[in-house]
């Protein structure tokens, strides 16, 4: 049977990414050796990570002010490190929450420094993103989540800011075009867009940092990860290789503007079916809907493990929606094909003939 | 050609672990879906993170006090993050440094709390282990490197302390049985003995936790990762389930016993072919040569590059001495065959008749 991975996260990847994967790890490049036996100062694994950096610069067309790290750890090791390298401890950081996760990076700031919340969705469930909202002058930066991968929001449009402006695109890197140079730092955990688990991209527009009074510790200073080349210490070699391999990819099938155009095709097709069939009633509010992340509930809660039965029956993986949500949430990432959206919708509207 | 795989780390791997990890990316454990793409809150990985956690506790025979963690990071993460957790401000920890690795560790320290370095064989070029030295009573801690992988020294047998007793064995973990009881805290990088690089391995006694009066950023704080059992963000799976293969083949193999056997015999051969050789010059302290990783000399540096390419040609890989040390270094972790230390063993006798 074929399945359709809704994951959110460890989620779907290329079938080409898993092909070279499998293959590097038996014999690398023709080397003789495995990925995971070569040495992360060979010239072997700086190819790699040089293609990394390069497909990360060329997808977001990035200028020569930002640089771009793969680092140890996910997003949640950012939302620690982020303000430790930018957040002074009378400074003020401006944080916009949407959910979850928002919610945790702010919480990690407040460590560091003073942090005011300048909007936060929780008043209505966070089923939407607040625009208005006004920003300390003084503060050091706000930092915004892209996508809300639990509760199925996204900014559509960022906001502008004098000051600089921090983001976790953990969920929705490489989604689509942007204006990226805009972003004086934007984080992602590898796992969804990017590539596997373990390994965090970072990029960051130099001039914000060395600006904070506290020591650092090494391995948490950006600067420092700066003047090794991304190489301060043993780096993740799989997991960045899985991430160049992936960024080959996304620039192979035409790069963001591809991504996006595949995009909206899904969760269009998503939408549309959900809207138009009374059974499933949808919660984020319509312009502020993810495109990644879609979060539907039924009607009839007796219905819904009914519903999740079928859809594990017909391999469909990852539907049950968030703990803290609960519903059905469906992943579409990047890699996943448009087979597998209308696969479920298929079964959604075979399920509401039958149960409507 | 058959390659010798002598690589400092990340190193070489059991092939069978090689294999494995290669079929698990295209269908993991049959399960239709790769081990990149399956959830981490799954039973599917719950398994494989319970299995590589009872690995260890069976072959370090550790008791209920010990608590095992994967986390994000290599030990220059551990580097910062022990004395965020064990060192207040105004305490002491003892720092025993016998190279670059441990000197590293006790800077990070510095940040944290107040560091007495005990001992610092920096004196004779870090060519042995100092065993004669006190420790503050008073003392939080003592660090100790339990192997120094760039200048070939291993302690055989680890101090006794009233302080509890911390051990970076990133380059030496799985090497050989020992009490590891003794030890309030223990961390390993994966990538020589256990997997590969991504992952790092803490053993920790529970009571040595909770007694600093900071606060310790969520992802920093083991009491924290105990309670979520590991999983408290996305941890890094492909690098775990790594692990967990190693550990595997590890007690399939024979357990500590069986590697330490394995080890000696390797570590043996290659001593006792420097020692009768006068054209190679042992630099480390009888008593404290490492099993892992044997640092030597040609008497003639004009011969070294002679000799690193001949090795080059014949297939070793790896071989050449740290950029701060220089000479040979040949790494001989668990996974490499005796057949290979006997390759170079051959090599260098052939080279010494020809050259000496």
């Amino acid at each position: 049977m074929k399945l359709h991975n809704f994951n959110s996260g460890p989620s779907v990847l290329p079938q080409t990414v898993m092909e070279q994967a499998s293959q590097a790890i038996l014999d690398f490049n023709g080397t003789g050796l495995s990925i995971l036996e070569i040495g992360h100062r060979t010239t072997h694994f700086q190819a790699v990570l040089d293609e990394a950096i390069a497909s990360v610069k060329q997808l977001m067309d990035l200028g020569d002010d930002h640089d771009v790290l793969f680092l140890h750890g996910g997003a949640t090791t950012q939302f620690m490190q982020v303000p430790m390298n930018l957040l002074d401890d009378q400074a003020t950081a401006a944080y916009h929450i949407n959910g979850i996760w928002g919610k945790k990076a702010a919480t990690e700031a407040a460590l560091f420094g003073k942090v005011t919340i300048v909007a936060d969705s929780a008043d209505r469930q966070n089923t939407y993103i607040q625009k208005e909202f006004s920003i300390p002058e003084a503060a050091s930066y706000l930092h915004i989540t892209s996508n809300n991968t639990v509760e199925g929001t996204q900014w559509h449009q960022f906001p502008e800011t004098s000051v600089p402006l921090v983001a976790d695109m953990s969920s929705d890197i490489f989604c689509r075009p942007a204006n990226y140079n805009r972003f004086a730092f934007i984080y992602a955990g590898a796992q969804k867009n990017m590539g596997a688990a373990g390994v965090n991209m970072v990029v960051v527009r130099k001039d914000v940092l060395g600006k904070v009074n506290r020591r650092i510790p090494t391995i948490m200073d950006y600067q420092k990860h700066i003047a090794a080349g991304s190489l301060m210490n043993t780096p993740p070699v799989f997991a960045v290789y899985v991430s160049m391999l992936t960024l080959r990819w996304i620039i192979q099938e035409g790069g963001l503007p591809e991504m996006e155009k595949r995009n909206q095709a899904k969760a269009n097709l998503l939408y549309q079916t959900i809207d138009s069939l009374p059974l499933f009633t949808p919660t984020v509010a319509k312009e502020d809907r993810s495109l990644m992340n879609a979060v539907f509930f039924l009607n009839d809660p007796a219905l819904e493990p009914v519903f999740l039965d079928e859809c594990k029956k017909e391999g469909m993986i990852g539907v049950k929606g968030y703990r803290t949500v609960g519903g059905i949430r469906v992943s579409m990432y990047n890699a996943l094909d448009q087979s597998s959206v209308e696969a479920i919708c298929s079964l959604m509207q075979d399920f509401a003939r039958r149960k409507g």
